[in-house]
């Protein structure tokens, strides 16, 4: 992942520690755990879309095991979440802000790389989908919660978006800087606008919606 | 996998769709789901074994990635799923069928495959139930269910009757399209009767078997 | 695995073994099982940690794949608690000195075997407390228990201080039978003292703890 633009590569670096302390203080509110439980969930919401994805297209040991940089962005996210879990709890806004914009470079260097490792259009879109909500998802299995991404919220969504730009971009020869920005904007964009409208991907024909949990939320 | 004969290659294909649609059937009936839920649900059902298999054995991107029909039958499937939830499921019966075709062939497939990667008689028996009842493994921890095939019902069992079998013409040198139809065959008859008789494999001894859900079932 | 010293290596194969057994155990207790699901538990747990350590590093297949004597004692050590888990389950001691002896061959193998790959320091730690502690925490995830480790008991940091005298050895240019027993040792005095004397890592501020529950134990 050093070799990304400066930009791109401080936006992912930035995601890695958003992710790291979003996701131990989720983990913190779904489960009584002990500082091992916090930052070891908060490590694998930062580092487990990555890993799943560098271990599905051969690339490893994992990018995010190389650049120590990951490593300590994310285990700080953890131990950061540990100690202030309680204050930070009432932060919801930034830390939305923060997960929104590691959602979307995870996305757009998910499907980048996966295009560059030779994969096909449909797993580089899957794989860009993966990067990004793949650590939660592992997450919300271990703290015995069905993963919200499966459940409610636009969050999948966003990220297929990010990744079918960067898809498009790469495979009409214009992937660069801005066309990468331009698909994490527009992932990030989508995701802020579902957080703030509480909107939904739909349910199967025939489910009832009504009993949705109020505020849903991530 | 392209490398299969015919005849396997579309059993394979068949159980692969069939794996998408039962799979995001139970995810559908197991946890309140969107769109992404349902159809992540059906492809991680019917690619998910085989991928498991493929990172362990180091076959990287896995055979399912590079191939897209396998990719577009699980999405097919799961979106069929998700379409038409309700109707299909009452159509227990053709999608239990299509349901054993998949577990047959792809513990064949599997144990084939593993021993062609120089693992030993034990691991590519593994292997061959791993890549049977490994995306389903993996939906039901995700929806939260104990898996059903660490539970009840005959459903590792006659995979490893079919990875046996295939372990066993491959050491003898007879492994062609008529012995891995064979094993593919004795597997799905074992698993029809165990449909058909609700049979079970033993519990541990001492254990209650009661409060069996009446009916069984995947 | 073959090439560590015969002393280390018994360990390693004890380990196993014990892993096996109690990991079957833990699962007859937390759900209710057939053989299939009793046994694939029991070789989850012995085998899962090392599997995902070599698949991380990229040394597919994994070690225990390729050296028989792993899946025959994982296997043997869950059929084992199959056969005989009424009377085993009152084995409490014998069963928990056996685990700690694998807990701690595990990390060091874990550590070293991840510096032996060229990973860094901060992995090398992660990947020896993962060999020791994923296979269990896999098997929870499977039979819907929060995975122990992440909530009490001091497990992980047992682990994580034998990997951290591994790792301080081999970058002194020491690593050899002494140091890893001196590990390995380190992490079953640590283990066993947590166990005797209930100790717990410590929970975010200002969340309850009297609600534990009594006896703790893994």
């Amino acid at each position: 992942m050093s070799t990304q633009p400066p930009l791109l590569l401080a936006l992912d670096l930035a995601g890695t520690f958003a992710f790291g302390l979003n996701g131990a203080l989720t983990a913190v509110r779904a489960a009584r755990l002990d500082v091992v439980g916090v930052v070891s969930l908060g490590m694998i919401t930062a580092l487990g879309g990555g890993v799943v994805r560098d271990v599905l297209i051969g690339a490893v040991p994992p990018a995010t095991f190389v650049d120590w940089r990951y490593f300590a962005l994310a285990a700080g996210g953890g131990l950061l979440a540990f100690a202030f879990s309680r204050r930070l709890g009432r932060l919801d806004m930034p830390i939305t802000v923060l997960d929104a914009i590691g959602l979307s470079t995870f996305a757009v260097i998910g499907a980048s790389k996966a295009l560059s490792y030779g994969l096909g259009i449909g797993p580089a879109l899957a794989l860009g989908v993966v990067t990004g909500v793949g650590g939660g998802t592992i997450r919300d299995a271990l703290v015995l919660q069905i993963p919200s991404v499966l459940r409610s919220d636009l969050y999948a969504i966003p990220a297929l978006v990010a990744a079918g730009i960067t898809v498009a971009a790469v495979k009409a020869d214009l992937y660069a800087l801005p066309s990468a920005l331009l698909a994490a904007g527009a992932c990030f964009v989508i995701r802020m606008l579902g957080v703030r409208y509480n909107l939904n991907a739909p349910r199967p024909p025939g489910t009832a919606a009504e009993d949705d949990p109020p505020g849903g939320g991530r």
